[in-house]
């Protein structure tokens, strides 16, 4: 059986993962694959021959191929400036860099908030994916991605207008491997009880965080909880957090399913968490960036 | 000259250091000494030639020994049952254990606050610095104990009444060590303008810490604070929210002039950003733990 014929590579080349996508002219997924090889893993900056090792017979037949992530970033290939927001298809295929010596590699801009009142925030790959899942929707749409550094976007008609990025996945992974509050805990199974009763905490008030995270210890302490439940635990606490100040702050109700974006593990807690807190929630399909990479690349007349 | 006859040694032994005080009938610290001989350095559970290598000399007279901090818990010499509050000089005083093999060794407890609508909380330590303080006052006053884990308290009478830790400067430390944080940040000198403008931003609402860390790695990347700022930038913004945290929750306002207790660096920091929230501060005496020390031991009949 012949395979049909693709019409673009999409690279979502982030700090620790690679994966590439071979897409067809519309838009569907011919084939994908996943690699270790984010770019702080590329020795002497040479993205070249990873690229190669990676997808070289992808490369073969001369298609476009479009890189997000952190591959655009500083430490990255070649970096691209951030993109302002509302951003949408236009702005991202308007925002393109081509490398200079090899012109079928276009790098994506990464996004940046800049607010008069607050600092700025900034997401790398994440666009790929929003705009792949809302690109062309129209309305408005609550959108978190799950991760090391979780992102929440509002996307109205097609355009991403705000978001923000939460230190809470790499916030648990620190205080589980380098603080007090990863001696007590033992496995890693996931408790659903301790994660709920983490979720339970988060939500009342008043109080915050810093004068909450020590009863990841003390429940330990007083066996109110087992060894084996505190780290879901504490990721019920930080996950409930995140959502306490993400949906008591500047977000507006008025759609209130939220879009999770993802297929890690963490998209089903997010979920779990969102429910708790009376909140619907969908799931977006797998595969999401390489549609971004698609309506992009159609957008900019990369496509054949 | 003769040195005034000794009444009574005061140990002060937590986790990672060891104190301890020569004192007199009247409550005078005639010698302290310090070393780097915390619980956690201690080998074999052998807290007793550890004890004899550090004040040896001090112990030949047969004074009564009164230890406070992480020596009396579970990972230490001797484990004390945490006492609950209020907890004042009568009650401390009546929960001392004796060491069964050399019974002028009286073990201090913690405390424990188990509130029925939130986690327990527990300190061990703090209550000799708390009590030295104001185990004679008559009032309330709000105290901080800043450190690896800050502790605030309450006390109503010489009765501490209210406690709660934050971990503050252990996230503080395994943000700047371990997290993507850590790497903008360059040199280790305080900059007093980074560190009010982490004090600003934690004070500013709405919104919490979880989606403000990140400004700890954007105003390096757009150069809105140098990188020799970032890291008191973040600990302003941690310690802010520590404040915003404990004066926005159920801390009466009553007596406004909080009381810091403690000699490091850090207790400086309390105080700049206590008043950068409007609080006044004053400090206590220094080596209050052997003041403590001395007023338990007087109401336990131990002195002289």
């Amino acid at each position: 059986m012949t395979e049909p014929p693709a019409a673009l590579i999409g690279i979502d080349w982030g700090t620790s993962s690679f994966r590439a996508y071979r897409i067809d002219g519309t838009g569907r997924v011919l084939a994908a694959r996943a690699a270790a090889a984010g770019i702080l893993s590329v020795a002497d900056g040479d993205f070249a021959s990873v690229l190669q090792r990676e997808a070289g017979d992808w490369l073969a037949d001369g298609l476009p191929v479009l890189l997000s992530g952190m591959i655009g970033s500083r430490q990255g290939w070649l970096e691209v400036p951030y993109c302002a927001l509302p951003a949408g298809l236009p702005e991202l295929a308007g925002s393109l860099i081509r490398h200079p010596d090899q012109p079928r590699l276009h790098f994506l801009p990464g996004l940046a908030r800049l607010p008069a009142d607050a600092a700025p925030d900034v997401l790398r790959g994440e666009e790929a994916q929003l705009l792949g899942a809302l690109g062309e929707a129209s309305g408005r749409q609550l959108a978190v991605l799950p991760g090391t550094h979780s992102k929440w976007a509002l996307v109205e008609d097609g355009r991403i207008a705000w978001f923000q990025s939460f230190m809470t996945g790499e916030l648990f992974a620190v205080l589980r491997q380098h603080s007090i509050l990863g001696r007590l805990m033992a496995g890693d199974t996931h408790d659903a009880g301790a994660f709920q009763a983490g979720l339970d905490y988060a939500r009342r008030g008043p109080g915050g965080l810093l004068g909450r995270l020590f009863s990841a210890r003390t429940l330990g302490l007083f066996e109110r909880l087992p060894a084996t439940g505190l780290a879901s635990y504490l990721s019920g606490l930080l996950i409930g957090t995140e959502l306490a100040e993400a949906l008591g702050g500047d977000v507006p109700e008025d759609d209130r399913a939220v879009l999770l974006i993802g297929t890690s593990a963490l998209v089903e807690r997010y979920a779990e968490a969102l429910s708790a807190f009376g909140w619907p929630s969908r799931r977006s399909p797998p595969d999401i960036a390489a549609k971004g990479h698609y309506l992009i690349a159609r957008t900019a007349g990369l496509l054949p």
